[in-house]
């Protein structure tokens, strides 16, 4: 990890309104602090970006979203495709009339169901024909469509559409995905028109460093605005990805922002950061927090157990969060009862927990003491790993 | 309904905590603006009381529940009592604390079980015994139970334990529980302890116009802080209701509140606030908001209907809910995804069109012309009957 030096950049078709600063890099690490701007307001870096899939954060209204510290949500392209359908997303004002979000919103591209519904899903190199688990209706996305849809949705940050393969696997079968990815990045740039969207590429290639490497000097050929590196958290272990974070990063130009795609765990967050990643999403503290799953600084807390019946403690007495207003019992309670205001303040915890890391580990990249910052979080949350749990 | 005059009282064990204000009554009816004064803080008459059946207002926070403009909110005592037992929210700091609800919270007594729970409920002039409608376990009230559960509970206003029965019913099974109600409200009183806590008596009697009289005037003497008129909403025609109401409110001292149990629609609140009641609750706002259904004052909409889906209009652009910065498209998006911010916002929107409704009504009373408005939103809703939805 090489720390790098400041710098800023503007790019994209609308100069004025898109821009990244790199305001410091860390001096024991590549944790970086930067801002992305966008027409819709600033994002401090590294941040986390809450999922609100169908253009809500599952169980939180927008204002409460907002006191968790978030500035930039994330939704999704091909849900939201299926339901309402873009052209209904698109004719009711557009994800920001319709969702009440008045910040930065970014859209996925849909090929991460090509992994994640891959029963669904038939790729050919012009694009993917799902069949949808409402219904059984046949949606295409190619890699036009996926830009038209998300141009429809108005999201501000558009992604790729990409290939996205289980991990471990075939070479021949990650190497085939990563090509038609990088095939389907260039489509993706010509296919754009609106100036008021900025689009990142996604950088694929599974576990193998080498090919991650010529995916990344791939796509940094074609100039895009920012960088994710996806197919990650999928499967493979921790380290993989870890390992594979090493490999791509370096390639990738310091002056645009860097997404990890889908991860993750406050652990995977700081590795990240740590290598110099600038923005990441996961659905784990909303879909934990809806089973009764939350963070804290001594690791996670099952809400459901009878430890917590008569405990007239908050669940961390510095927390801002309503949920904090609380006691553990109250919690247990809500949760017991299959009351929804349990899965409410479970899930704004968690992501107030979260906007609070990111804050925290912001602060320390500011004063060099990141890697300080990060041994002490892990070695706090030693407890064990924390499970993603699935409703 | 005659018209009655202005005045004032304090009463019970702690006379400087609780009080009832009589400001004054519409020149056209029996409907009357007070205040009522609590320990907990003041409560404008008439008022309607969100119902948080285990602590918590379906769906939503305290503080959402208190910016919908609700000042008192309802606990249920049988339902507390099974989960998560009353010494479990005595040991978590009894309700307030709880549920983190700072203002007052009244109580029911578990008396409104006995009807709709009938077939898990033994009644005997000792007390009733109710096999869980959780687990099968039994749980026995009895007058004196009820009020050591509240007073466990911590609740500011408690209610008698009385005998419900279904309407229409025999003239004997009807006698029989009044009378046996009028006994256990004497219990009720002599078991009461705390000096923090207000204690109402209930009138039973049925549609038996000639046994409300006498049920009120056998509680009237007991000289209880205030009178609830219980029995009702329980299966009977709205006009039996009122003619009901026609025969009780007037037997009632008017210098004390009075609360019309489990009541009801919107147009049930106006009938009642012109014959004098000054308190009222009911799980409609937040049961029919989590089945799609929102108050307007064009009637009541159902939020599925395909007839919304691209609709950019608000609910009511005059309403200041957060439901009313989305449009109904939104709305109705949200509840074909069976995303829990549908039942949210339905829930939130509806208690604030309650507590619109109230708070325009304590105008018109000061203005005397609380006919006129009555008149007016009757034949804005004429759109037909609002159905009570069940889940």
């Amino acid at each position: 990890m090489n720390p790098q030096s400041a710098g800023s950049s503007e790019y994209g078709h609308n100069p004025n309104s898109f821009g990244f600063d790199l305001h410091h890099t860390d001096a024991q690490s590549a944790a970086r602090r930067a801002t992305l701007h966008t027409p819709r307001g600033a994002v401090d870096l590294p941040t986390f970006m809450p999922v609100g899939t169908l253009g809500t954060v599952k169980g939180l209204d927008m204002e409460r979203v907002q006191e968790t510290g978030a500035q930039i949500v994330l939704a999704n392209t091909y849900h939201l495709a299926l339901r309402p359908g873009d052209e209904t997303v698109a004719a009711l004002g557009e994800l920001h009339e319709f969702t009440g979000w008045s910040g930065p919103i970014l859209t996925d591209s849909g090929g991460f169901q090509v992994f994640s519904l891959a029963e669904r899903a038939q790729v050919t190199e012009q694009g993917v024909t799902f069949r949808s688990h409402i219904d059984g209706a046949l949606l295409d996305i190619s890699p036009e469509r996926s830009i038209a849809i998300q141009e429809k949705l108005g999201s501000d940050i558009v992604m790729a559409f990409d290939h996205v393969v289980e991990l471990p696997n075939e070479p021949a079968v990650v190497a085939e995905a990563t090509w038609r990815s990088v095939r389907w990045a260039e489509r993706c740039r010509r296919a754009a028109r609106r100036d008021d969207q900025m689009l990142l590429a996604i950088v694929q290639g599974g576990l193998d460093s080498e090919l991650r490497r010529q995916c990344s000097r791939e796509l940094v050929k074609m100039d895009f605005a920012g960088y994710a590196i996806g197919g990650l958290s999928v499967g493979e272990e921790p380290v993989e990805m870890v390992r594979t974070l090493d490999a791509t990063v370096p390639e990738l130009p310091t002056d645009r922002p860097r997404y990890l795609m889908g991860v993750g765990r406050p652990e995977d967050l700081l590795e990240g950061v740590a290598r110099g990643i600038d923005m990441f999403d996961c659905v784990m503290p909303t879909r934990n927090g809806r089973n009764a799953m939350v963070f804290t600084d001594e690791g996670p807390l099952r809400l459901r157990n009878a430890v917590h019946e008569h405990d007239r403690r908050p669940l961390d007495s510095a927390c801002p969060c309503l949920a904090c207003r609380h006691s553990r019992g109250y919690l247990r309670h809500l949760f017991q009862a299959k009351e929804m205001l349990g899965p409410i303040l479970a899930s704004l915890h968690n992501l107030t927990y979260y906007q609070r890391l990111m804050a925290d580990a912001r602060s320390a990249i500011e004063q060099d003491s990141f890697m300080a910052f990060r041994e002490e979080k892990l070695s706090r949350w030693k407890a064990g790993p924390i499970e993603y749990v699935c409703p």
